[in-house]
């Protein structure tokens, strides 16, 4: 095991009715932003609960941020937080909300161009403090430090981290969860599934609790992830989908082991230019990545197979295209044909991550853009 | 799954060498009392490399904190944080000194008689801030709120709970328990199992990511616990139990789910009458009382034989024995005539529960003292 400094310091609560409790969690003489996305809030519950929760607090709404939250749009939002003195950002709604209110957060802060904070990476000293009211399980944003933010001018999407933006709380309830499209709850499994497998699918590193731990995640997704698309109102069953996607990806599980990351960051790519949705992304990534990887990932592809997937013998390939096919059964297509995309499709993706520095993915650190190319080809 | 609200905000800092990295955890100004045990630390490494760590800090040091600390010690220790102007308590050692340094923080704020926060439980408003350098891996009191103090004059052994005491930062270094006494890997490696149990043996109630998160450190515990006793000098080892006994009580995986803590309750008394480690104590109840309660627990029971000892079918019976086995190979005797106690000394720890008026035990509230009793005579 690697050395490792983990702190998560979000709190959670968790299950029907919380959002009841997060105004005692918010200064009472707070100036709070509600951010949120496309209105669908407006009929599971989560916006009206939300209001009623912070009765007493001076609340402004700024809603509109989109899946893959844009650069554009927030730089308003920040607008809003400078003219109104907002102290606090209470994002209600998916990853997407979750993500822009960190980077609200952060830019409120910061000296200079916020821009600078993705594409340069500078650093965030410091942030307005954030709150998140959940709505989609999926990019684990509720209780992480992370962000990714999408600028429509350049077609560049990309991430910042820093414990400043780590919410001070989230609200997981499930029943906010129960009216979600099927596409939304395809693409939030498919989610989950690979922020685990970029934490686990590299080798083997003598951390069989972090392995068993992600195992864990990834059975139990397995399991309820089919049961969410059979009978979508049953909560307990978007419960445990809850729970699994804020362990996916709240830092646990990945300390003290290698990580990989490769399929995420060339699937940002695949959104920032042809506007595929993030887990559709992956899904498409994922599989020929570990089928043109299969020798370096090998043992823990075997490891995988046997353990979550009852394979009865090692078998690293029957793992990539069972791994595929939960994909598929989840509802979301693994080829890039599936979304209209032949091979002509690859090359702007190439040139985009060149573009960002992607030049050395992986655990290894030896996916180029050439090997990259052989994957996006070989998911055509 | 059950409604739950969690927030563990202890800093951990994992891995060889880490106290190098407390002093900037800890104000510049502060005056530290480091508090320590026996004096083991001054052979593992752990008290030189803190005290260099503090080089520029004003220490205090403070040792002979017990196996199961003492109110009576701990007054002493508290004497010299009043006297001295402490701002900041260091513990440095294993589980007891932790729970020491917990009581000693919440005392030093507390308005009144401190035992009262153990046999009145009295509210702990505030507390001075506490910070961990373990060196033994079985309590998880490095990542909780928790901690249980024995007063040797009325022989009592109580516990409280509060998020003030929570530590701010735990060191995990694994070097530090290489020259672990046998007797006390064995403890360790089993009292952190039996946590695991108290928040997993119960009844199914739908929580499949909870299951299996205990499930996995309950099987990384298995396989590794014995290693640490025949490989004494593997680092990997040690670095693997002393994550799985800090996971195994840091609040996680007993979330949204029942819990027992019957086998804890009863073993504090079998301590606090009798004087055995408390491991010891919980190997001794724990199996009897699975035989007592295995048809309210046999789902469990059933499932953890199977997915953690590899059963073929069904058994909850076998699952016990496994259970049994398994202690016995850590060291631990698991009857009270492993420890030179026969039937007569049931009656003083029954006396003793009913006193501290531990009357209704278990996930149902069904462990009486007339239980209690069929246990420990089932056990001895």
């Amino acid at each position: 095991m690697q050395n490792f400094v983990y702190k998560n310091a979000t709190e959670i609560l968790f299950g029907a009715g919380q959002t009841a409790n997060i105004a005692e969690r918010i200064p009472a003489d707070a100036t709070v932003l509600m951010l949120y996305g496309g209105g669908s809030i407006k009929h599971n519950g989560a916006y009206d609960q939300a209001l009623a929760a912070l009765a007493n607090h001076n609340v402004i709404e700024f809603g509109g941020v989109e899946a893959n939250p844009t650069y554009e749009t927030l730089m308003q939002a920040l607008d809003v937080v400078r003219d109104e003195a907002v102290d606090f950002i209470l994002a209600v709604g998916g990853g997407s909300v979750g993500d822009g209110a960190k980077f609200i957060a952060a830019a409120a802060q910061f000296n200079g161009e916020p821009w600078d904070i993705l594409e340069q990476g500078a650093a965030v000293l410091s942030a307005l403090p954030v709150g998140v009211v959940l709505t989609l399980p999926a990019t684990g944003t509720e209780s992480n430090g992370n962000s990714v933010i999408t600028r429509v001018g350049t077609q560049q999407k990309l991430g910042f981290g820093s414990p400043h933006v780590r919410p001070q709380f989230a609200v997981l309830d499930p029943s906010f969860t129960l009216t979600l499209p099927v596409r939304q709850v395809g693409n939030g499994v498919v989610d989950a599934f690979v922020h685990v497998i970029e934490q686990y699918l590299t080798y083997p590193t003598n951390a069989p609790l972090q392995d068993r731990f992600a195992e864990s995640i990834l059975s139990t997704l397995i399991e309820e992830g089919p049961k969410a698309l059979a009978t979508p109102d049953d909560y307990a069953v978007r419960a445990n989908i809850m729970w699994c996607a804020c362990m996916a990806l709240n830092g646990l599980i990945g300390q003290g082991v290698p990580q990989d990351w490769s399929t995420h960051m060339i699937g940002h790519e695949v959104t920032a230019v042809h506007g595929l949705d993030h887990a559709q992304t992956l899904a498409v990534v994922l599989p020929a990545l570990l089928r043109v990887k299969i020798d370096q990932k090998r043992a823990k592809l075997e490891q995988l197979g046997q353990r979550v997937f009852g394979m009865p013998a090692p078998d690293a390939a029957a793992t990539i295209d069972a791994i595929q096919a939960f994909f598929e059964r989840m509802g979301v297509p693994t080829r890039l044909a599936g979304y209209d995309l032949d091979r002509s499709a690859v090359k702007p993706v190439i040139d985009s991550l060149e573009k960002n520095g992607m030049l050395a993915l992986g655990e290894h650190g030896d996916i180029t853009p050439a090997v990259a190319t052989q994957i996006l080809e070989l998911s055509s």
